[in-house]
């Protein structure tokens, strides 16, 4: 099944959903404008289809693979890579002063989101570099960046993230890595890094490792990691990789997918590192890294979840089974009511977790265009649901979409087990979903819930002007919105975070639905009488009564949940 | 993680849940006395423990394969399965007169439970000859009777069941495998059947296919198929396997876990076959052998939910990381509310989904033992709800037992991964999941929705009663069996079948819910101030609202569902 890239589904959101128009009113991305946007998605879009996605089953059935100290990449993913870098597809919202687009993150995340849907284990190399060139940007000295960016935003270039350490995973503030002044200016950095994804390959002349390190006499914990570029070949006066720095790839992981992307031990001996931002600063810069990446790993969910709803759907209306269930059907499975239920609920769930991550993205571009407070604390507030749900919705889709293919779906060949296996990873990495539904009641809400009221209050106004069009979808969606502000107000009234945290993944999950519920709402009023109204209906109707269980689970506190003891789990 | 048989729980569940002591009342249980239960219980769990999971890893890593036309199986599986037929674990519910235990479907359950925790692929194989031996039990002439069953009984030789090909998946009736009567009371069977489960291996000398086919002239679809047993080597006067039969082998699937369980495309090609029952009435004989199985992979999902359960808990137990959230705490993650709440999650729904399944086994027991069709309607309604939300239960466990992992659930390595490849096809086999469902709201309500309310008025009579010791929990038990009492009223209401269709799958899932609330409800009452309570007041608080939300897409009809077109869903 060749992978189709949704450009209208993208132009519809832009347009009618999250006003993508405010964003390129702000001179900053005054170059956004509806054609270039058009464009952008076009031919995007063909890249995918036509260059990326033919390389994913290729990426499943070769993985990379670590021989005499080198990483040899799948078949096919060094030209899929290069037509990515030369169409400029790595950095499209980088600064253009380094050869970037400087177009919003909305356009990045849409692009993300297509070239995951066309190949997952690829896309997380550019998805990478995309976060190192935001954290240079904001944290790099001019040396720095005037060396790496250009070549970071070509693709001349890759670049890494190393946290993970084997005893600290979630946990960054346990990790042990030591970096050692040098004299000249540099460091030494020496320790075991962990999972570090597209941590070597050969693909490109350089690969540029972002590491996390402390320095001699750092204070414990997070408030003493600095961090480091630590290029793997040591780059001469005018750019060019030089001399071999003292980092060792030890071995590679055999995962449950995405074995495409080669995930490496890294070995640093004495290896030659750059200070990134303040020394004991490095968390700061990470978290530019990584909030960023969280909102892209988002788009991999939607992106994956996509890819795998068009497979089950082109398997649907050809499989032919069973008398016809009604009349007029097309005399293929999609005519049962349980199959047109399951591709009814990953379309509207892809629709609500597109418009989340797109929304997110959106006042991620308002905040730095216009600096304001509020765009700023929205695009914090969705970054983990974008994440959390994005993901979620992923690996949903893809367990339909094998549901969907019946026992073709548990056979490899067709490809439909590959996207459940891809997905997976996406809850996991970049902090996992349950650290993003901490960060959501405890971080996001230390404003007393201020952002989450301000959203709601939004979504209510829009509820209460639906209620002449369509009042049955109006009331629904108006009521959730306030029982999930009860639950809001709940929760910040709750001094102990155990109790937060105890319901904090069905509250995030909630809020998604809410949310989720709301861009139906929008999507029906723009399409009367249409195809989106009647999506919408679906996900009103059926899907957002979830909300109330989850509420009612987020609500219960922590005592009853503490009170089943370790003892009890292992009885 | 060394897998732990769970004999306490199932000793738990016949005593104070599902009422054992009822079946071992009967004369023909007689022998299911309390200590004979126990004796069986810990012997099967020990050989689980001991012999059949250690092989559970080798099975995933060195598949079974096809060479030069014979299948050799994973290592260490002969010697797992030699032990399991000779401990008689293969057929613990045979009649005697055959060579079986002749004991309660309820222990059958349970001993299955346990093997598929320990190793799905390989348990798969006898679950496949209980069926047979069932099958035949019923139907087959006394000539085949004697010479099948005790070697099925023994585990001398294995069974397959032989339905699907290639146009014929969930719609048997469409299949094409035809059957010419040779005058000689034999019948040569030429077709192909695919996804055949240990349809080759060479565990045993012969392998027994049941095979559905047509004779010339039969009826169009399910009503013109007859049933032949065509054994892999033809038997001589004493049994002894002689001549090959024409039965080849042509392929092996490349699936996405059960690696270790041969999946076979068979090619038939004049292949000796005797006629099992009448003519033309071979749905009913696989009906039987397909009642039995359904039943068997619910099991299969709560076997494998809690193996995966047990390693997710010995991680979390283990695991250091972070800043102690709790005070006295473990200094492990098990610490942290969120992943409290996954192990609570998983502990509370694996004990919902055994006692489903064990009530199912149980009205077998009573129905066979006392002929009542009372007992009849309970165990025709509960199979299709034990098989879905047992394998659902398997599903999301072992889903979050990746997840607790983090990402060493994600490295193949610490075999999370696997219980989730391997559970995954327990929603698909013996009936998907969607068609599990249908069967509920169609033909099991073809009585009106009376087996299914008088099942509710016991929910509601044991809530009232309890109403005395646990209020808090008794109420909402009776509300929600309540609500779906007048869910089952609204769908016996609906004349078009496919307005209960619609949200069949919903429905299932909320009636489980609800009996999972009523069995967790019971052991409160038996287990007051312990263990079982707190995770009865767990599941109760946290899980059970969920039914509402379910039941309300379970009642929202046909009508919209099948207003979004397939143009739509391709737009």
């Amino acid at each position: 099944m060749p992978y189709r890239a949704p450009v209208s589904d993208f132009l519809f959101l832009f347009d009618r959903v999250v006003g993508l128009d405010r964003v390129a009113a702000e001179p900053r991305f005054a170059e956004a404008t509806p054609e270039t946007v058009e464009a952008i998605l076009t031919e995007a879009g063909k890249l995918c289809e036509e260059v990326v996605a033919p390389t994913r089953r290729d990426g499943d059935l070769h993985p990379a693979r670590l021989e005499n100290g080198v990483v040899r990449t799948s078949p096919g993913f060094a030209e899929a890579f290069r037509a990515m870098a030369e169409g400029g597809w790595i950095a499209v919202s980088a600064d253009p002063d380094y050869g970037g687009m400087g177009l919003p993150m909305a356009l990045t995340t849409a692009v993300n989101d297509m070239l995951s849907g066309a190949n997952l284990a690829l896309q997380l190399n550019p998805l990478l570099t995309q976060g190192q060139i935001e954290a240079l940007e904001h944290h790099a000295s001019d040396a720095l960046k005037q060396l790496y960016l250009p070549r970071l935003v070509s693709g001349e270039w890759t670049a890494t993230m190393n946290l993970t350490e084997p005893q600290a995973g979630s946990d960054v503030g346990a990790l042990r890595t030591r970096a050692e002044p040098d004299g000249q200016g540099t460091y030494r950095i020496t320790g075991q890094k962990i999972y570090i994804t597209w941590g070597d390959h050969d693909l490109t002349d350089n690969i540029c490792h972002l590491v996390l390190a402390r320095l001699p006499g750092a204070p414990e914990g997070t408030r003493g990691i600095s961090l480091f570029m630590v290029p793997k070949f040591l780059p001469d006066a005018d750019g060019t990789p030089g001399q071999r720095n003292g980092v060792r790839t030890v071995s590679l992981e055999h995962k449950l997918g995405i074995h495409g992307s080669p995930t490496a031990v890294l070995d640093y001996d004495g290896a030659t590192g750059w200070l990134v931002g303040a020394e004991n600063g490095g968390m700061k810069a990470m978290f530019t890294m990584m909030n960023n990446a969280r909102l892209g790993v988002g788009a991999q969910g939607v992106g994956i979840a996509e890819a795998a709803y068009q497979a089950a759907l082109a398997y649907a209306l050809d499989r032919k089974q069973g008398a016809a269930p009604i009349p007029d059907g097309t005399g293929t499975i999609v005519d049962h009511a349980d199959v047109r239920r399951m591709l009814a609920s990953m379309k509207a769930d892809i629709f609500a977790a597109r418009a989340i991550a797109l929304s997110c993205a959106t006042a991620l571009d308002m905040a730095r265009a216009t600096g304001q407070a509020e765009w700023q604390a929205r695009a914090a507030l969705l970054t983990p649901i974008a994440k959390a749900f994005g993901t979620e919705v992923g690996m949903a889709v893809a367990d339909m979409g094998v549901q969907i293919h019946g026992g073709m779906g548990y056979v490899e060949e067709t490809g439909a087990a590959q996207y459940l296996r891809d997905v997976r990873i996406t809850a996991i990495y970049e902090g996992t979903n349950g650290i993003q539904a901490m960060d959501l009641v405890s971080r996001k809400m230390a404003d007393g819930g201020e952002a989450a009221v301000a959203l709601l209050d939004e979504v209510e106004a829009f509820a209460e002007q639906a209620r002449a069009q369509v009042p049955d979808l109006a009331a629904p969606v108006w009521n959730a919105a306030e029982t999930l502000r009860e639950a809001v107000e709940w929760l910040v009234g709750q001094g102990d975070l155990s109790a937060r945290f105890a319901g904090s993944a069905p509250f995030l999950r909630a809020f998604a639905r809410v949310l989720g519920a709301h861009h139906h709402l929008q999507a029906a009023i723009a399409d009367p009488g249409g195809a989106r109204a009647r999506l919408a209906r679906f996900y009103i109707t059926r899907l957002l009564p979830e909300h109330a269980g989850l509420l009612a689970h987020a609500r219960s506190g922590a005592e009853d949940l503490y009170a089943i003891t370790p003892d009890d789990l292992a009885a």
